[in-house]
């Protein structure tokens, strides 16, 4: 039997608002439309329904950005109440240039704009990241165990750019369940030689798989990926930070 | 009906040597499996085995190391013939420190080595990145096509560090008959915000989604992903490099 696996996007969610039981409303959503949750599935879900599910959407004309934030914006091109939701969800900024703002998030992320966002949430409205996707990834796996008794792992993804490629792909930004990287450390190949330092990124690769049929359109925000055998784990996504002291380009 | 699409990996290639009819032992073993390859199908190739066809493998024995190759090996840690082979590989050094040798390749690519790997090759052998991935993901459609009358997508991958987070992600390096990045350019979210910048580089995130059922050690080096309308074209893989001139990290 070759390996196989599927990717299922669920639709039909409604549209999300703070206190929601996203457990609940994915779960509905999934048996719906004839894919109820199982065993060993792994649900991907995008950041901005857990963020709107936990009240991380905050009315722009309620913002009052800071002197500092004021004149970043003015050098960037960006509205000044946006960067200041920035700047505050932010440890350090890692690069300001070409009106692009690329910073490290308090959970340790580099990414642009600290993932605070315009795309899909009410008009005059900016969203943020949970504040523990993590934990966010945890709940939701629990709310689901709940309902269903299924075991099943969960990843809150985030499209984030990178360097040098083009496009944004998505990742995993919080992770409940599985183990985000894969080791071959150590492991000898079919030819004989000893891999070194070869990690895989899984959790990442599989937010990634979701993307496809997820969209920014289509209003598809969770996936399921279904029948991979992937390593179960409790690590968290602090996994897929790189140590500072290993990164040639912080 | 929800959006879905199913990744399957082809087991029971042989060991692949210079010369060997890739696309032939491709849809032999697709169909030997039970999965022969069917139209609309995307096939994500591992450039290892690529590069193995296209005798993309050097003796280590055979290389000799230029002096600054040495000077480099030595501040490393690595062997210096290896070292040269990376150099003779790229267009120039983009970071060397930690034992880690980031290049940018003679394509385009900034990776670690420029893609020079023993992993899976004989002893005492390097294997290099196919001379045009591109080129060779289009060779290979059309041995495909012509062997099944199918139409279908090819991508050849690789798996690529990146800054800031752990781990290796599997990415595309040569593409032929779909477009790699998505564009949402100028198109509005369901709340009527007008999208600004929103690219996806599909390409890499399908040849992620391969990677899960490819593995390092377990002889899946080709993938069929079927079910998915990704958007057909004549696109290379050099719509994934960034413009030097947008890019913050180089």
């Amino acid at each position: 039997m070759p390996p196989r696996y599927e990717v299922i996007g669920i639709t039909g969610l409604p549209e999300i608002r703070t206190g929601d039981d996203l457990g609940r409303l994915i779960v509905e959503a999934a048996a719906a439309q004839g894919t109820p949750l199982q065993e060993g599935d792994l649900l991907v879900v995008s950041q901005k329904i857990v963020s709107k599910s936990e009240g991380r959407v905050v009315r722009l004309a309620d913002v009052s950005p800071s002197p500092a934030a004021q004149a970043m914006a003015r050098e960037l091109g960006k509205d000044p109440r946006l960067v200041e939701l920035i700047l505050r969800e932010s440890r350090r900024v890692v690069r300001m240039d070409k009106g692009i703002l690329i910073v490290e998030t308090h959970h340790g992320w580099i990414c642009a704009n600290a993932g605070v966002d315009q795309s899909n949430v009410d008009l005059e409205c900016a969203s943020l990241l949970p504040e523990d996707p993590d934990r966010s990834a945890q709940v939701l796996r629990e709310q689901v165990r709940g309902l269903t008794g299924v075991d099943h792992a969960v990843i809150v993804s985030d499209t984030f750019g990178r360097p040098w490629r083009e496009g944004l792909t998505n990742v995993a930004i919080g992770i409940a369940g599985l183990l985000p990287i894969k080791n071959y450390l150590g492991a000898q190949d079919p030819a004989g030689h000893t891999l070194q330092a070869t990690l895989l990124a899984v959790a990442d690769e599989l937010a990634g798989a979701a993307e496809p049929v997820m969209g920014k359109l289509n209003r598809v925000p969770a996936t399921i990926i279904r029948g991979l055998p992937f390593e179960r784990g409790e690590e968290t996504s602090k996994a897929l930070l790189r140590d500072p002291s290993r990164d040639l380009f912080r």
